[in-house]
């Protein structure tokens, strides 16, 4: 099987690029996770895991992550993204990402509504949250991006 | 190299949600892969592979998933979501995903044809499929969803 | 952790289809990576990767994989898909994919300016690139697909 990951933190960038990828790349890059290999998941805090801040990943590496972003390229436009996860007293916990055409706070707003519904679907208490959020308003080409990378 | 999975099942489940991603979120967990972190792949399955329908997998796991889903907030609209496995005499399989607005046997129909398709393509014998499949009336915002997970 | 790549190669493929995903499909297999599992990454050279044309990956392998591809139903309609690998000195590399309504040589041309933009943006030294791509006059369904495939 593939390893459960055992540690995360959560982040936020936002950037202007001059196609749609770079704009995607360097928002990546302002969250500092430019240089991984980010693999998409959905969207579950293994049990156990550690919350490390300042975790260093080599560059290349397979990164499972789970995350929301948005591109646009309408000038003026206000865009954000926010990624938040719900913990449980003493088990697995659930990740949330959002992405729209909103305010950073209005993102937020909804992630924590989005990971209340997910812990009372569960039958689980939430605990806690811990939230990242940023928001962009478009020159040319935006993106705005959050994550949670998971790692060991 | 990451390991080759040596176990699948298939599944399906719809849902209403107070979102998109908690719509889905709760799809997921009708089909009762709610609680993992899917990977997603595109879309083989690996010869040898056992077909195992009550495997536990521990929440939290890496799980590479063959999947397709839809969400729709248009109340009233029929939504459904299909997946299907097909199998050869004595190698790899074939797996294909289809969701859209229509019925769970239309959804279905598409599959077996896109089975079909692709055995000829390859130039090999289709002996045998296993599909999944979910249809469901949107309420508010709703979500089908239909997976092939892989496991170890 | 998961283990970090250690080979690639650049591919592309075009493909009519009966289906969207038959498209998809059918576009993997002229690229010679329709039978595997391919896991969608974004999108980093791990330092120190190989470059292995000729290698051959078993059937239903998971490959992390960083790809482009666009399908479209419009006869007619001309599409095209590209990545590119830039390299650096002695470091890292970024990989670019690029996909739309447009020839080969536009995507192509997009591409060396994302890698251009990505190396700037890093503050690194462009030494070198490799790029895929594809363009496909679309008769009732086509998809056009580039493909950087990491392996081991």
């Amino acid at each position: 099987m593939l390893p459960t990951p055992k540690k995360f933190f959560v982040t936020a960038g936002s950037s202007e690029g001059k196609s749609n990828l770079t704009a995607f790349d360097n928002a990546l890059l302002k969250g500092r996770i430019g240089n991984l290999n980010l693999m998409r998941v959905s969207s579950i805090l293994p049990p156990g895991v550690q919350y490390c801040p300042d975790m260093e990943i080599p560059p290349g590496s397979l990164v499972p992550t789970a995350y929301g972003f948005i591109i646009s390229d309408v000038p003026g436009e206000l865009i954000a993204a926010a990624v938040g996860v719900g913990f449980s007293k003493d088990t697995f916990g659930v990740i949330m990402e959002f992405s729209g055409k909103c305010s950073k706070a209005d993102a937020e707003a909804k992630i924590e509504n989005m990971l209340i519904e997910a812990f009372e679907t569960r039958g689980m208490e939430l605990v806690g949250t811990k939230i990242a959020a940023t928001e962009h308003r478009v020159e040319k080409i935006g993106c705005a991006l959050a994550a949670v990378p998971l790692w060991y």
